[in-house]
C-alpha cells in the first residue's frame, strides 16, 4: 500500500478522529477547519449542548487508541434526575445495573482530539481555512484563508465531508443525482450555565442527567468537570408553532404517541418569541423551574446574551461519490440531540470504515466507500428516528407513571432473562447493536408492553410470574 | 397605492406572466435573467420537453391579458396516439368532447412572454445577470452581469424568485429555518427531434401527443407549428437503478399500482448507461420503436450531441419570507414533466397571486405573502403527486386494455353524468379545480372503479345500466 493524500474537510469531533484512523494506517492527511483554533480561542461560548460519549464511542476511541485521554475530561451520568414544578426529585437509572454514559464538554473534547491528531507527523491541520469549493471528480478543494484572504486549491486522492450539518462538501453533492431534505422541528434551544459553587463543588448531583420535563418543552443539566452544568433550554421558537409530525417518534408504537393534542397548535405552551424582557423571563422560571433560579443568579444576562438556535434533520443518498469523496458524521446525517448520539454515530462511521478498509485495504476505495455507505445509511436513518423519539420521552413521558412502570418492568425482564430482554436504551447507549436492529426491536418492544401494561392490576402484579410470562410468551410469537 | 419596487429574478415562463400581472398594478419591475435574451440566441437548444397549455394556463394567461400572443404559436392536441411494438396505433382522446391542451416549443413561448412583458414602460429586463445573493430582509439582490463580469446591487421592496427549480433565491432560504426535500428519479431523459416531410407537412397527426409506451421507459412527440416533432425519450440512467418509490404514484390506488415488481430492480430494462455506440442505439431502437426509426434520420447525431438531462421533485416551505421575498413556479414547487403541468402550476401561482392583491391591496404584503403560500403551498404538493402518478399512466398503463375499458367506462358516466363525474384527466386538465381537490377526488375514483372493474363479465357489459348504478352508489356512499 502507498499512503494516500487525504484532505478531510471539517476539524471537529468526527474530522479529528477520523484523521487518527487513517493517520495509522500510514496516509498522509490535511485537515481544514473553518473556524480558529479551539485550543487558543473559546469558539463554542453560549451554544454548545454537552455531549455524551455511549458505549459505541468509546469503542470507537478505542479502536482509534485515544481513549485515555478523553477519559480524563467526562463525568460518569449513571441515572436521570427528573425535577417536577415543586422541586421534587425522581431518580430514574439509565441500567439495572447503573451502567454509565459519560458528559462531555464539546470544546474540551474537540481541543483533546485535535491534539490527538496532532501527534501524528502525517497529520496536518489547518484552522481559519473555509472550503469553497469541491471537484467531485478529481478530489481538489479550495479553501479560503480567513485570516489572510488567500485562496488555495489542495489536490488530494480522497476528500471526506466531517464539515457537519452545513457541509460545504455536502452543497457539491446537490449539484448531482442526490437525494436530500433538511427538517426543522419547532423546538429552538439555548444555553444556560450553572454555575459551582464557591468551593468548586456542584450544586446537584453530578452523575445524573437533570430533566425538568414539562411536556412540550423541557429544561437539561449535564455536569462539567469543573463542578458547573451546561443547561440546555428546549421550547417552540414561536407560540403559533404547531407541533409538528417531525416532532414525534415515528412509529412510536402505543403507549408512546398517544398523546394525540400533540398535532394541535397550542397557544398556551410557552414559547422563545413570548419572553420579550427580565420581566416575563423571572415568570416563566419561577412558574416552571422553580427549584433551578437560586441556581442561576445571572440568568437574565445569559439568556439575553447567549444566541437561540435552532435544531435540523438532515438526511441525503448517497454520501459518497465514486472513490473520491465521502460525507462522514453530521455532514451525512444530522439529527437532533436527544439521545445523545449525534457524536456516538459520527464515531462508529469512522470504526466502520476502518474496519472496511481493514477487509478490502487501501487501494480500492470505488469498494471501500461504497460499503461504508451501505453499511452506514440505514443506521444513520434509524438514529434519526431513534433521536425524535427520545425528545418525546424526555421531554413528557419521564413525568408519566405508566412510563416508569414500563421502565421497572423492562428492567425486570432484563434481569431476570438478559440473553432475551435489552431495553431499547441499553441498546442504543450500552452496546454495538446497530441503530436499525436496535430500532426495530425497540418498536417490537412498544407492541408488547402496551399489551403488558394494559393488563388488569398491573400497577400492582407488575413483578409477578404471571406478567413474566405474558411478556416472554408475546416475545416468542 | 404607490407602485413598489419589484425585482423577479428570473426571467423564463413564470417570471414574464408575473412582470405582466404586476406591471398592469402600476408596479415598476425589474427582471434578471441568468441566460442571454432567447429572443437573440438559440438558449433552449436540445434540451427542451415541449410543454402544454392546459386550461388553467390559459385561464390565467387570460387574466393577464396575453392569450392572443399565446395563441399564435400553438398546435391543439386532442387525443393522446399510442404507438406499440409493432407500429400498431391507438388513438386515445383526453376527453368525451375532444378538448384540447396546446402543444407550445418552450422557447418560442418564453420570447413571445418576454416580449408582452417588454410592452410596459414599468418592466425592464436584464439579461445575463446572474442572482449571488439575496437580502431576505432588506430586498436587496447583488447580480453578476456575465457579459461584463461586473456586479450591482439592487434594492427593492419585494422580491420574487421565479429562477426555477436550481432557484438561487431559494438558496437564501436555506438558511433559515426552512423545510426542504430535493428527490430525483431514477429516469434521465433526452431530445431528439422529428423532423417534418420535405413539403413542410408534419410525419404523424400532429394533433395527437405521441406516445411509445414501453412499460419502464417511454419515447413521446409533441408537435411543432413548423411540421416537426420535439421527440423525448424517458429511460432510467443506470442499468442497475431500482425504480424507486418515488417512480411510483403515491397512493395511486388498486389497478394503478398493482404490478408490484416495480420495486425490484430491472436488469432487463434498457438504460441510458446501456446506450454507448451508434450500434446499440440502432439496436435499441429497431427493438422498441422501430416505427420512429424512418423519421429519425440524423437519429445517432442527434442522441451523441444532445444532453442527457434528470429530473428532480423539489418540495419545501414556507415558500415566503415576511413581507419580502416569495418563492413561484419551479423554484418553489418543481415537478416531473409527465402530466404536462409545471408551466401551468407556475401560471395559476401567478393568477392566485394577483386574485389575492386584488383582495388585500398592494400595500400589505406581508398578509399577500402569506395568504399565497397558504393558498398554493397544497396544490404543489398535490400536483407533484399527480405528476409522478401520469408517468405510470403514460409509460406503461396506456397499453394495458384494462386500463383503457376504465377510462371507456369514466367517459360514458361524464357523458351521462356530467355533473358527477369528471375524471381525474380533465379535472387536472380542462378545469381550475385546485390540484388538491383533484387528487382526493381522483383517490376516490380509483377505489370505486376497482370495485367497478372487479365485477365478473365486466368486458361485455360496461356500458349497461348495471355499472353505471354501481358506479354512482359508490360515488354517493
Amino acid at each position: 500500500m502507498n499512503g494516500k493524500q487525504i484532505t478531510i474537510v471539517g476539524g471537529g469531533l468526527v474530522g479529528s478522529l477520523l484523521a487518527v484512523f487513517l493517520a495509522k494506517r500510514g496516509h498522509r492527511i490535511n485537515v481544514f477547519e473553518r473556524r480558529a483554533d479551539p485550543r487558543k480561542s473559546n469558539v463554542y461560548a453560549g451554544r454548545s449542548i454537552n455531549l455524551v460519549v455511549s458505549h459505541r464511542g468509546w469503542t470507537a476511541l478505542k479502536a482509534a487508541g485515544v481513549h485515555e485521554a478523553v477519559e480524563r475530561i467526562v463525568v460518569p451520568v449513571h441515572a436521570r434526575m427528573t425535577h417536577d414544578r415543586d422541586g421534587k426529585l425522581t431518580r430514574l437509572p439509565y441500567s439495572i445495573d447503573e451502567r454509565a454514559i459519560h458528559s462531555v464538554s464539546r470544546g474540551e473534547l474537540n481541543k483533546v482530539m485535535l491534539s490527538e491528531a496532532e501527534k501524528f507527523p502525517n497529520v496536518k491541520l489547518h484552522f481559519e481555512h473555509r472550503c469553497t469549493s469541491v471537484n467531485l471528480e478529481t478530489g481538489t478543494c479550495t479553501f479560503h484563508n480567513e485570516a489572510t484572504g488567500e485562496a488555495s486549491a489542495v489536490p488530494a486522492d480522497v476528500v471526506f465531508g466531517s464539515d457537519g450539518a452545513p457541509s460545504a462538501v455536502r452543497q457539491e453533492f446537490m449539484k448531482h443525482r442526490f437525494t436530500f431534505s433538511q427538517t426543522y422541528i419547532e423546538h429552538d434551544y439555548k444555553e444556560i450555565a450553572f454555575a459551582p459553587n464557591a468551593d468548586g463543588t456542584p450544586r446537584m448531583d453530578p452523575h445524573c442527567l437533570h430533566i425538568w420535563p414539562r411536556r412540550w418543552f423541557m429544561m437539561m443539566g449535564l455536569a462539567n468537570t469543573d463542578g458547573g452544568f451546561t443547561g440546555t433550554l428546549f421550547m417552540p421558537h414561536t407560540a403559533s408553532a404547531v407541533i409538528p409530525e417531525a416532532g414525534r417518534p415515528k412509529g412510536a408504537g402505543p403507549g408512546l404517541a398517544r398523546r394525540g393534542e400533540a398535532t394541535e397548535s397550542h397557544p398556551a405552551i410557552p414559547a422563545f418569541d413570548q419572553i420579550k424582557d427580565e420581566q416575563d423571563l423571572m415568570r416563566f422560571f419561577e412558574e416552571h423551574f422553580r427549584d433551578a433560579t437560586p441556581m442561576l443568579p445571572d440568568l437574565a444576562e445569559q439568556y439575553f446574551r447567549n444566541p437561540q438556535s435552532n435544531l435540523a434533520i438532515i438526511r441525503c443518498s448517497p454520501w459518497t461519490y465514486k472513490d473520491k469523496v465521502a460525507l462522514i458524521g453530521d455532514a451525512a446525517h444530522a439529527i437532533v440531540p436527544f439521545y445523545g448520539e449525534g457524536m456516538n454515530a459520527g464515531y462508529e462511521d469512522c470504526k466502520v470504515l476502518n474496519d472496511i478498509l481493514n477487509e478490502h485495504g487501501d487501494d480500492n476505495w470505488a469498494t471501500v466507500l461504497d460499503a461504508y455507505h451501505k453499511a452506514r445509511k440505514p443506521n444513520g436513518d434509524a438514529i434519526a428516528d431513534l433521536s425524535l423519539r427520545n425528545f418525546v420521552e424526555m421531554r413528557d413521558l419521564v413525568a408519566d407513571p405508566k412510563f416508569i412502570l414500563r421502565k421497572k418492568i423492562e428492567g425486570r425482564l432484563q434481569a431476570r432473562h438478559p440473553d432475551k430482554w435489552l431495553p431499547l436504551y441499553s441498546q442504543v447507549k450500552f452496546s454495538d447493536i446497530g441503530y436499525k436492529t436496535a430500532w426495530d426491536e425497540g418498536l417490537r418492544h412498544d407492541r408488547i408492553m402496551e399489551q403488558v401494561l394494559a393488563m388488569p392490576g398491573i400497577e400492582e402484579k407488575w413483578e409477578s410470574e404471571e406478567v413474566e410470562r405474558k411478556a416472554l410468551g408475546l416475545l416468542e410469537k
